[in-house]
């Protein structure tokens, strides 16, 4: 599944937590499964207009540069963010983006899910879409195991948090198991 | 107090929450005063050990490299963080050690002040050390306004817990206006 380098972006609206849900997979990654990996954020101007976006960069290697050159993968949870990121994805490089939200795809096989709903269907708490996202993301590309986004989605969750996350990140690995190409 | 970039360097041990003081911080600059910000966290073969190290760069301009070149603040939760990350320092750089955790202090003119007992006797709760670590930083180097940083705290506190966190923040800044050289 992997290369020596696996460039992951998160897109979308300040407070749908995808500075968050990059710090959960990176640590995923890094934590459990031993990885070097870079996380970062970048807030621009944008930032103010609610444009938010953050990296995760995976390898078996060291990191040289530690920001995402050409992404292996763009989840976009909104439409602003699917048309200023899209430009960074790599040709063949795979698009997720919440149908929710995101009206119009820039590409045909992009994987259109209704991320919002999902985490309302299982949470009740739309809040919980970013931990959708991880289950989605995770389950369409293996990039970490399912024990350790587990383990990291744990450690993060504020106390009395944890199952309803776990089960908003199972939900999103459940609609990849039954919808992945 | 700023020049064009600003580069802060928070390190310690997993746990501590420095990942998260740096989103929040970078939240508060960017978010609330429309700053240029890049935050970033990188995890090696330590992050087994327990190190973890996060980065935020402040910009009035657009930034051009996003990582920490030569630290203008080091604030280190660990010994081990301060031993690591202390060669990034700036040499009229600003050092911030918790002096709970940090025994032997590179630089004569550090400030050495007992995040995790200044924690504890506010809130209670060791966890918050992370929260009086924003405040000794916001208060030591005015790098971000209090507003700015209280509205950050607030926005990125777990429900129920945003007066205990902001409390936290209070101890730091406190600590801050009573020591500041």
């Amino acid at each position: 599944m992997m290369g020596k380098r696996y460039e992951i972006q998160l897109a979308g609206e300040g407070g749908q937590g995808v500075v968050l849900a990059a710090v959960i997979l990176a640590e995923a990654a890094a934590v459990q499964e031993g990885k070097n990996v870079a996380q970062s954020a970048s807030y621009g101007p944008e930032a103010r207009g609610g444009l938010t976006e953050s990296e995760v960069v995976i390898s078996d290697e060291e990191i040289d540069y530690p920001r995402v050159v050409a992404a292996d993968v763009l989840l976009a949870m909104s439409q602003k963010a699917c048309d200023a990121y899209f430009p960074f994805l790599k040709e063949n490089g795979l698009l997720i983006v919440d149908s929710v939200q995101v009206e119009r795809t820039p590409r045909a096989d992009a994987y259109r899910v209704p991320i919002t709903q999902i985490a309302e269907e299982a949470t009740g708490k739309a809040v919980t879409a970013n931990m959708v996202a991880l289950g989605l993301l995770v389950g369409l590309t293996g990039v970490v195991s399912i024990p350790a986004i587990e383990a990291a989605v744990v450690a993060r969750s504020p106390k009395g948090t944890e199952a309803l996350n776990v089960k908003a990140l199972h939900a999103g690995l459940e609609w990849a198991r039954e919808n992945r190409r």
